[in-house]
C-alpha cells in the first residue's frame, strides 16, 4: 500500500498567515497514489448506494468525478456565481470578511436521491455547510461529507453537525 | 453505445450574446455517459504513452483526472493566478478586453515527458494556447490538445497550429 500522505505537501502561510495549506498536486502527479486515494475515500463511505457525488469548485472536481465513476453515481458541480449556465438555486454564506455565494443546477438532484458531498479540504466548513443546505433544499439525502484533508484547528466540523463527516487525513 | 451527444445541453447566449454554450452537466449526471465519454476521448489519442494529463481550471479538471487514471498518467492542473500554492511559471494572454494569466507548478512536468492537454471546450483557443506555451517552456512534449467540445465558429484551432487538435463534438 502506498504511503499516500507523503505525497501531500505542506505550504506554510498559504493562502494567508496561520494556514498550513495541504497541497495535493504531488499526489495528483502519481497515478498509483491517485488510485489508492480514491480507494481509501470510498472505504470511508461504507456499503451505501450513492446516487450523486457533489463536488465543490474547483478542487472538489479533481477526486469528485473519480469517486462518482467508482461509485457508479452521477457527478454534480457546486460552483461560484455565474458559472453554471442553466437554472440554479443559490445560497449566500458569510466569510471572515464579507459574503460569498454558491450555486447548483436545479435539475442536479431529485428528491430522495442519496448524495455524497466531496471536497479536497475541510477548512472553516463554510462552503461545505452551504453546499449541504442547497442539497437538503432540493430533497437530497446527504449520506456523508467526505474530505481528503481536514484542518481541524479551523473547527469546520462544528458547522457540519448532524452530518457524517469523514476526512482521510486530519491535521 | 450511448448517444452521449444528446446529454450535452445547448444554452443560447451564455456567457454572452452570440455564444451557444455547451453545458456538459447533464452528461456528468449519468455515470454510463461519463464512462463512454472517457473511452471516446481516449480513442482520439491513439496508442501513445502519456506521462501527464494537463487540465485547465476548472471544467478541464472534470474529465482530466478521469483521463489521467485511464491512461495511468499523472494529472497536472493549470490554474488562474494565486491558486497554486507552490512555485509557479506563469504566462499572460490577451482577452477580447484586457488580459489574463495562467499558472503551472514548476515541478509539474519534467523535460521530455509526454503531455496530453485537455479541456472541456475549445472556444477562442486563448487559454489552450497559453497552456501549451507553459508546457513547452518546461520541456514537455505535447502529444495532443484534446477537447470534449469545440465551438468551431470561434476559430480556436488557428491558435493551436502545429499541434494535433482533436475534439469529440464539433459545433
Amino acid at each position: 500500500m502506498k504511503d499516500i500522505e507523503s505525497y501531500i505537501r505542506e505550504i506554510p502561510d498559504f493562502p494567508k498567515p496561520g494556514i498550513q495549506f495541504k497541497d495535493i498536486t504531488p499526489l495528483l502527479q502519481d497515478p498509483d497514489a491517485m488510485l489508492e486515494t480514491v480507494s481509501r475515500l470510498i472505504e470511508m463511505i461504507g456499503d451505501v448506494k450513492i446516487d450523486k457525488v457533489v463536488g465543490i469548485e474547483s478542487r472538489g472536481f479533481l477526486f469528485g468525478t473519480l469517486l462518482a465513476q467508482r461509485l457508479n453515481a452521477g457527478f454534480v458541480p457546486v460552483r461560484k456565481p455565474g458559472k453554471l449556465p442553466y437554472k440554479t438555486y443559490s445560497e449566500v454564506y458569510e466569510l471572515e470578511y464579507g459574503k460569498d455565494t454558491l450555486e447548483i443546477h436545479q435539475d442536479a438532484i431529485k428528491k430522495g436521491e442519496t448524495v455524497l458531498l466531496h471536497d479536497d479540504v475541510l477548512a472553516t466548513g463554510g462552503t461545505a455547510r452551504t453546499a449541504c443546505n442547497l442539497i437538503k433544499k432540493m430533497g437530497g439525502i446527504i449520506v456523508q461529507c467526505n474530505f481528503l484533508t481536514e484542518l481541524s484547528y479551523l473547527n469546520g466540523r462544528n458547522k457540519l453537525r448532524g452530518y457524517d463527516v469523514e476526512s482521510l487525513f486530519i491535521y
